[in-house]
């Protein structure tokens, strides 16, 4: 089944042994296209009906639970590692194995590592299972490896909102086993240290600074053009796990005393489209997921901002303390 | 306010008198522009704070309350006359009017209504509070106007799932007062009888047989297409209006029995997005909202089916018995 490993033989027995009648699956949108074999599969082998989660899914954060109750007796979840979030019906999570046929972009990554000894080895939840040879092989060569769980992750793990697992983490410079940008920019702003990526997909090291610095001159941008926002939106998630009112409500406020106006709205799926209705508005903060606000930026008529990014633009935090900002439960 | 009337006084002494703090405002997507100004109004004039549900929002159907639950104390949802559904928090219905500079169009219909003596007056929510006038006006002009509340629905009213309110009515014609030609197109298939539009937004009145003609071809070659598929996908809504769960896994029993594959999908949003991880199965029948697989037709790659065209395509169903799909409640 492609380079993903489901363990299904795994899952199977553990519908059985719940009894569950009927059976959520949830996958993010990669691993998708595998449902309906897995469904047909778990049908097939078990006495279970089976009800696949079509919803865009972008993490643990965003679980089908409150869809499903009533419906499934037992949730799969693919993809992702369990957030400290209550479910509403009893949830399965299987991390989804992505295999690599070597580790040999390691090496090449060592390049751009000359001189650091203390490396911080960070990935995502489809390679953790590769850290431990990942960092075998780093010590073979002569680095120590450092490494430490976070608040909600595992050791090594970095979320899109979470970068808890390198903080204060006292290394030279960070390897980043992966593909994509954002998550190596969190580290990047996180830490201000070195973070060097290991991209198997694209067979490519490479440094995160310059993508670093072009992202900070858009959101500088972005916060520029904001300054003359009379009203704001305040997008809200409803996404139990990307939720957060308080902060939204503070943010209200915090608006409303610098004489500007303030509009709370709450969206299960935030996009372009969600947004037209509000084109009177000049600028919006999320609060849903961290990533919307600088990794969809381009897509959007109109500034979005992070809570953070809000904060300088009201002028309760300068610029030179820019920060990612991170969902903390 | 535009030409739509939202009773903003008596809306916000119902706020007053419920002591809500936190208030939930949902509107169909053509009154969503409105909905800043609304909570603004409602922030300056009671000591509630506003939040506004920003998703696509299709009817009653598709209430906020499960989104809104824990968060706000009190919905109001407009431009909907409420369904026998229970709602998971306070919710107020605000029927949104809109306003007509005047009902000549009727006039003009009449042309198209010669030799029909009885006639069946039919239209949308938000011109409900017109029906009288119109019935007074065609009553001079010589007809006889007949109407009835349907099942969930007042007198005269059709929904997009919902055309009780003129089956069965014994009229020579219904005359539809409204927009677009879906309910037309559901009154003609639901009654066999002349339908005529009255189009004041268009200014222009016409017989709804040529577009029924036109869309019952399409849903023949859909029909035809999907004879051949192998494997189907059922979608079913989480929205608790339009959620056919029971229906849902009864189709899946039938496709099965008939010896092909079928796979329950589970799904808030459809759209061609949301299908495409699923581009291997051949089919979807769509048990959520009827006009989805009718009035979106064109989107999507593969077929979708209402429930009775998949009856066709099953052989439990033959051509000349082809219904509109509806959700009885």
């Amino acid at each position: 089944m492609s380079n993903y490993q489901f363990k299904i033989e795994e899952i199977i027995d553990q519908i059985r042994s719940t009894e569950a009648k009927i059976v959520g699956l949830q996958f993010p949108e990669g691993l998708k296209i595998h449902a309906t074999d897995l469904a047909r599969e778990i049908e097939e082998q078990t006495d279970s009906l089976v009800v696949i989660s079509g919803d865009p899914c972008y993490g643990a954060c965003d679980l089908s639970d409150k869809e499903m109750e009533g419906l499934a007796d037992l949730l799969i979840h693919f993809g992702h590692t369990p957030l400290p979030i209550d479910q509403k019906i009893p949830t399965i999570f299987v991390e989804a194995h992505y295999q690599l046929e070597s580790l040999k972009i390691l090496e090449k990554a060592l390049e751009l590592l000359k001189g650091k000894k203390d490396i911080g080895l960070v990935t995502t939840t489809q390679h953790l299972h590769l850290l431990e040879d990942a960092a075998h092989l780093l010590e073979e060569k002569g680095k120590k490896v450092i490494m430490k769980a976070g608040t909600g992750t595992l050791k090594g793990q970095v979320l899109g909102c979470n970068f808890s697992a390198v903080q204060d983490l006292p290394v030279d410079a960070f390897l980043y086993l992966g593909s994509g940008n954002f998550h190596p920019l969190g580290i990047k702003l996180s830490t201000k240290k070195t973070v060097i990526i290991a991209d198997p997909y694209l067979n490519q090291v490479r440094d995160i600074d310059e993508f670093a610095d072009r992202i900070l001159r858009i959101r500088f941008a972005r916060i520029t053009r904001a300054s003359e926002a009379e009203k704001f939106g305040i997008l809200i998630s409803s996404k139990e796990g990307q939720s957060r009112w308080e902060l939204a409500k503070n943010l209200k406020n915090m608006i409303s005393e610098g004489g500007k106006e303030a509009y709370l709205i709450l969206l299960d799926e935030i996009n372009p489209p969600s947004l037209m209705p509000f084109m009177n508005l000049d600028a919006f903060v999320v609060t849903a997921c961290p990533r919307i606000a600088v990794d969809d930026s381009k897509m959007y008529e109109k500034p979005l901002l992070t809570p953070q990014e809000l904060e300088i633009v009201l002028g309760m935090r300068d610029w030179e303390d820019y920060e990612m900002d991170e969902i903390k439960y």
